[in-house]
């Protein structure tokens, strides 16, 4: 495994040691294609790392953060452009010559949660 | 471990012990205060099973697609709301008694990145 843990980085190993032993990140490594072995050892240690920051979540936590944030934006990003298709709407009536805007808006709610 | 692994999903119990082992996965709820043992059992059964089905990237790769994720809906947000601001001052100028939106918006980019 020294080629994927350089010596100055002595933490990395050991959080990949504690949560995975030496014996596990050898067989995954073993079942994955040469060249994804290099990013294979980053994912390893990136979960350890998070698992040593939050032991009950682990990566789990941050996918729930980031899920959250996704649903939050989607939410807002519909909002907006339900205003922005009720304005456009509303100028077009207002003033048939106007050209607003060259989008084409839609009023329909972002569909893929 | 047996009261986290019930005997109707052997395949969960099968996928954390091959990737944590048993002694790992002990160790760490030895850890971890007795009332989040069932949420670690869990965040752990989720990390095997996503490092199953992606063994080079493992939740590193649910965790990616999910930050692409938030970053193109932050642009997607920040065009619509500077499209709003700019169709609301639009209307404003040809029609100040109008009243078009009840919102208060600013041209401003989403900041928190």
């Amino acid at each position: 495994l020294s080629p994927y843990f350089p010596p100055d980085q002595p933490k990395r190993f050991q959080n990949v040691h504690r949560l995975f032993g030496v014996s596990n990140i050898l067989r995954i490594l073993k079942h994955v294609d040469p060249s994804k072995r290099e990013d294979t050892v980053k994912s390893i240690a990136y979960e350890a790392d998070t698992r040593e920051k939050d032991p009950v979540h682990g990566c789990l936590g941050v996918i729930t953060i980031l899920q959250n944030q996704v649903s939050k934006l989607k939410d807002e990003l519909a909002v907006a452009r339900d205003q922005l298709y009720l304005l456009q709407h509303q100028t077009s009536l207002l003033h048939p010559q106007v050209h607003t805007c060259s989008l084409t808006l839609s009023p329909s709610r972002v569909i893929d949660r």
